[in-house]
């Protein structure tokens, strides 16, 4: 059986290719108006560079191979978030803003779940060079407009901020790996595991770790949180943008859980994660990333989305695909008006095939429910029936 | 140097980016209105299923990797054409005609010229299930058009037929590995060596061989042929095609040279080349693969043709790209009337970019060239001058 895929590893047949396809115009179409310039960055790069500022997590999911030319590991990405922040950082090398953009395939050695690709279809915006507040609450709004426009608004997106954690951990005196452990508990709400392993933390710090795993609802939690969190500059700073955030975007579905740890390992500010069109996963995910510059030597301030959009195609409502018209080959009788008929149904959009000899009865299998025909020495379109 | 890419490997920054979308939907555009669905196979599959029925020049360019899940070799796409061929004798099982089209990225181990890259962005349509002329006849048409809309039209068309080749070799009475030679000394045009290895070659298959690198140039080569190459079925069958193609595309810069066997090994009919604005190299190569369907278990025609989109680009007539409009930042004294003349603008195709604060005077080089500013009440778009 020379035709079976891998497990996780799919075709996209015409009617699933067209979607994404769509999906791609419409959302890149989007960030353009909004300033955001697409780039296209490699598959393929030399692993460090690849997995440079990411976490462990990103680097397992990385398929390696070895560079034929220079003897060098080389990786296959598994996120073109790093990528674009390289781009950023030592490409375009502005002093202000750079709004950017990229859709692309992106391959992962494992699924990320039992219902996952092993090859998403990438697409993401992302906004370098302004560490305020005011860009994460211009890319969630672009996230919000972008699963408008893809026709699955989202139905929830939830905010959570890496810092309050960061600022706790740091606090708590944590070396990295420690800090990556209680990381990755918050990460699965395993809340007795966590229970144990801040035991021997001191209060206040013990107190707040755990009740991180219960702050979350409507913008209330902020208050509450300002109540049960220690009042302390960083902490106040991230809550303060976390209010700002939710008064400018009131008019989106939020919700606000303060020990989601969702996204990879480099985030390093407000996170975010869209729900929509009842999607067990999130649709997208997003946040603040401000340390993968360093990584590059060139710190700049970034915060940007990303989601995959052979998922959000699976959530589109059904819509029926264009018909086409079988339109009959040239000859010597009819070249000049037959050429002149298709090429004008072809330029207002229609798809218009041109028989092939032998194959009567084949076209509507290939998509054709009307045909091209010659009445009283004029061209009109007619419904195929037969044929 | 961590932001250092591997060589043959490279970043489309926005510029480029921006063209190689141009480039896709305009090309994918017309391959729709003609037929051609799209399909998007994936990059990774088990390595004999990518590699079947292609030449071993195919299985030296493609990276190999193991599969984690189930231990089995996989490779990295380096040619799109035997998956769609995959898809059209497997999953669309249709019994007539079916037009595919693609685009997307394959890899190379290895470049194939000291100017190309490892990363082509590979864009082709495919006819599978006719095996006359006139499927041949589309599909160089298709591509010319389609080089056209890229404003890269051919210059030049080459055409040959590769089995004039295999015809001749089965004459001869060659093995697989010997045939393999020979088609490798007449791509390299390597006559001093044909001439010795075609000496033990019975008469008049030897002189036939060693003609096939004489008969290039315009339509009249095709009558030389029919005199220098032995008169018997399958070659008059080629040459007679190749005559109904010569007439039926008369219009096009056509070039003939039936020595010409281009392309990868699994080529087996009309095989053809085009160039345009000073190209060096083929633009665009195509051709009938017949036999890459047998080797999935269901024997079907196939001819098509695909190109790299990078190499395309790089053709491309420099044009300025469109300029941004900076838009002041929402406060509470502007918010309703602001966001309508932005959304206004945008919906009209405009860039409007939104300012952030303390990022005054960067905004032309993140490409801004005007600014909304209001004026006695009113929004209005004027030059960005200092800023």
């Amino acid at each position: 059986m020379r035709w079976v895929l891998p497990d996780y590893i799919q075709d996209a047949l015409p009617a699933e290719a067209e979607q994404l396809e769509g999906l791609r115009r419409g959302l890149l179409d989007a960030f353009r108006v909004h300033g955001y310039q697409l780039v296209a960055p490699p598959l393929l790069e030399y692993l460090d560079s690849l997995t440079t500022g990411a976490g462990q997590d990103l680097k397992l999911r990385t398929f390696k191979l070895v560079d034929q030319l220079s003897g060098r590991s080389m990786g296959i990405r598994a996120d073109t978030t790093p990528q674009v922040a390289r781009i950023d950082a030592h490409l375009l090398n502005r002093s202000g803003v750079a709004r950017l953009c990229y859709c692309g395939s992106v391959l992962h050695t494992l699924p990320s779940t039992l219902t996952a690709t092993r090859e998403p279809l990438q697409l993401g915006a992302e906004l370098y060079g302004h560490a305020g507040i005011e860009a994460d609450i211009e890319v969630i709004r672009l996230l919000a407009e972008a699963l408008s426009i893809a026709r699955v608004p989202a139905s929830r997106i939830d905010i959570g901020h890496v810092g309050l954690f960061h600022a706790l951990a740091a606090r708590a005196g944590m070396v990295p790996e420690r800090e990556e452990e209680l990381f990755d508990l918050l990460q699965a709400k395993d809340v007795p595991t966590l229970r144990e392993f801040v035991a021997g933390v001191a209060e206040p710090v013990r107190s707040a770790l755990l009740a991180l795993t219960e702050l979350y609802g409507d913008a209330t939690v902020l208050d509450e949180a300002a109540r049960r969190l220690p009042d302390e500059p960083d902490i106040r700073a991230a809550l303060d943008d976390l209010r700002r955030l939710a008064a400018a975007l009131a008019d989106l579905p939020l919700s606000f859980d303060l020990g989601d740890l969702r996204g990879y390992h480099y985030h390093s500010g407000v996170v975010f994660a869209a729900y929509g069109n009842g999607s067990p996963g999130a649709l997208a995910l997003g946040g603040r990333y401000d340390r993968v510059g360093q990584a590059f030597g060139r710190g700049r301030p970034a915060t940007g989305f990303s989601l995959d959009l052979r998922e959000l195609a699976l959530r589109l409502p059904d819509e029926p695909r264009a018909g086409a018209i079988l339109a009959p080959a040239a000859d010597e009788g009819n070249d000049g008006a037959l050429a002149a008929e298709v090429a004008a149904l072809r330029a207002r959009g229609e798809i218009v095939m041109t028989a092939l000899p032998g194959h009567e009865g084949t076209w509507k299998e290939a998509g054709c429910d009307r045909r091209l025909v010659r009445r009283d020495g004029r061209w009109a379109v007619e419904a195929l029936l037969g044929d």
